[in-house]
């Protein structure tokens, strides 16, 4: 394993990355709600979007853009999704990025897109249009907070971190920002995550970390099981750091995938930790089953049930809610071989309730911040692991009583 | 279609159907909690069963009791659920049925068990012991409403229904108790529905049509979707109605399957409108989908969405919620076809607001205790429904707050 070293700052601590973020008016509230990010060369790009059907109109814009693979800025809107917009949705989307790019001097197609907010309102396009130029102004190289400020909507806290890490005796770094709070937040909010490397890859590589990365951050954090129609992640590549450029098959493309991997992962527990009526951040641990996959599936299936998640609120060991959730999972398993431990004490054994348990342990386990819940299924090597949150009466605050 | 006429009380409204329930001393409240029912004449038999991969002990005994295809009696427990009780536990089971059937002097494999409450701890047996001769002594054609009761557990109304329907001239009886709120609720409470007739059925016939039923009403409902390692469902037909016993391809099963089906459905109903926390019953109707099976997917992906039980809650009509439920559900779908009402007032179309939504109707329809959703995909044929209810703050205090 390499060593990482984390950084100050976010996105803006990659060399040649620049970003700003303001209010042009989307918000009612006053508050940002564009953001810029730019590499002052062009970049080796790709992006991973929602597997939702149904997806925004910057969905459909970037998707184009992205098949060049290589791109230039990342423009972001807060406070309207652009979502189920029809057509006009898709030339607002198109002409954001044709905002950017003539401001940039450089092809539309080089201009990410991505908005996050209210579904089903035409997009303001005239205050992207009156915001887009002192946006540009306004980029700068400690712009990365206003641009994390910029994306948020239901966030309580701002989203971003950037570390270091060597490949081959060659500093790499890595920065990024992220939204989300919930996987998805009132009015499909979305998760959105802006990553930015100085390092050298083929486009092929680097769509194959991300792709990686993903799946072993943003797609193992449950809030609430709702899939957005605009979660997005970008990742440029400027290649300042002048390596030799990484391909796939190249044994440095592993250093270069730790790096990424600690910073998604980081980014990722930043939205479980600011979910919606959160007071937990809650580590599922699943071994012991017939294969990944199963583990996967188990590990989901639990940090996924409302009747765990509540009994996490009231700090409460109802083991037999994780039985119950295991055994609804679909994975294979046995009941008279499960063993559940909350943080390091065994609660159940065999499927059965321990005789003796150190109960005061496992109420010390349940009543901080983080919690680990450990089950092992006792079949095979399998193994896998799921970020998720505590269940609170605060969460159906917030989702019901906002107004469309 | 045959007419339906409901008749007063519940189980015992079927001739030759007796009934009891009362408190044997499992709860500590001093509230019912062991009942039974009885049917003078041995009666065809048949039953189904959580799919959960881990099942208390009496799921286990009575499937093997089931083998038989025959039984003359139900015995429940409410207060502990003898679920991951090992060996010990599936004892228990079985003696409650000795129990029950030396006081009946019937076979021990003619009597079904069935236990819902907390986990993992050992069923009180002895209690059940001396509790089952006063049990048998109760039994009375009055004694529906006591068992209704003795098998409650968060629910906070009793569950009983009773019709008669006319198959060829001849009336036939069908009667039912349940208990369940929530799908499961706090310490895997569970669904119990049991259910009476006094026709004449094969077993096989039986079969059919209570998987058809369970199908269409019990599988049809969601509160919060977890699934207990307690469901139960009995249906027993005793053929005292004197008909020529219905078996499978016989045109007559169509009227059965009928009154079967008013039943269920109208006990499912009670369990939905006693859903913890819940303060409206929500039908989701989707229509236009490539098959039946891509409607049912997709209205039940809209009926689980927390998002979308928040803003019912609400009273908001936040049909982008419906709408990304509905993407995200893996049915066929295009977002250009989409259609949705609330109530009958359309609000979503070709997957955009429509220009003229009278909003007041749609407040109308939310405000109500019943609430219609309708979703066309307006791509085929397939249809299906599924009822759901809100998801309030209350839910969460109900199952935060109960300590194991």
């Amino acid at each position: 394993m390499v060593g990482v070293e984390w950084l100050e700052g976010g996105i803006t601590a990659v060399p040649g990355i620049l970003a700003a973020g303001l209010h042009c008016g989307i918000k009612v509230s006053g508050k940002k709600d564009l953001a810029l990010i730019y590499s002052s060369t062009p970049a080796v790009a790709t992006g991973v979007f929602t597997t939702n059907r149904i997806v925004g109109a910057p969905v459909k814009v970037s998707r184009e853009h992205l098949k060049g693979g290589v791109a230039q800025a990342i423009v972001a809107s807060s406070g309207n999704a652009n979502v189920a917009t029809g057509e006009q949705g898709v030339k607002d989307a198109r002409e954001m990025a044709d905002l950017v790019a003539q401001s940039l001097r450089i092809p539309p197609t080089h201009v990410l897109v991505a908005s996050t907010g209210i579904i089903g309102q035409p997009l303001p396009i005239e205050k992207i249009r009156a915001g887009v130029p002192k946006l540009v102004k306004a980029l700068s190289p400690q712009g990365g907070r206003a641009a994390a400020e910029a994306i948020m909507t239901t966030d309580t806290r701002r989203k971003e971190a950037a570390l270091k890490v060597e490949i081959q005796g060659r500093a790499v770094t890595f920065g990024g920002v992220a939204k989300g709070a919930g996987m998805i937040a009132p009015q499909m909010a979305t998760m959105f995550c802006f990553l930015a490397t100085d390092a050298a890859l083929t486009r092929d590589a680097l769509d194959l970390v991300l792709r990686r990365a993903v799946e072993r951050s943003f797609n193992r954090i449950i809030i609430d099981g709702d899939r957005s129609t605009s979660d997005t992640v970008f990742l440029l590549a400027n290649g300042l750091a002048e390596n030799r450029p990484l391909a796939k098959g190249d044994r440095r493309l592993q250093s270069f995938q730790h790096g990424l991997e600690a910073l998604t992962q980081r980014l990722a527990l930043m939205i479980v930790q600011d979910g919606e009526g959160a007071t937990k951040l809650v580590e599922v641990r699943v071994s012991g089953a017939r294969s990944h996959r199963d583990a996967l599936t188990a590990a989901r299936a639990i940090a996924t049930s409302l009747l765990v998640k509540t009994a996490l609120a009231g700090e409460d060991p109802n083991w037999g809610r994780i039985i119950a959730a295991l055994g609804a999972s679909g994975a294979q398993m046995q009941e008279d071989k499960v063993a559940i431990s909350y943080g390091d004490e065994p609660v159940v054994e065999a499927g059965r309730l321990r005789q003796k348990v150190r109960w005061e342990r496992v109420k010390e386990a349940l009543a901080g911040k983080e919690v680990l819940i450990q089950v092992d299924v006792g079949l095979g090597l399998g193994q896998a692991h799921i970020w998720t949150s505590d269940l609170t009466e605060e969460y159906i605050k917030i989702n019901a009583r906002y107004t469309s």
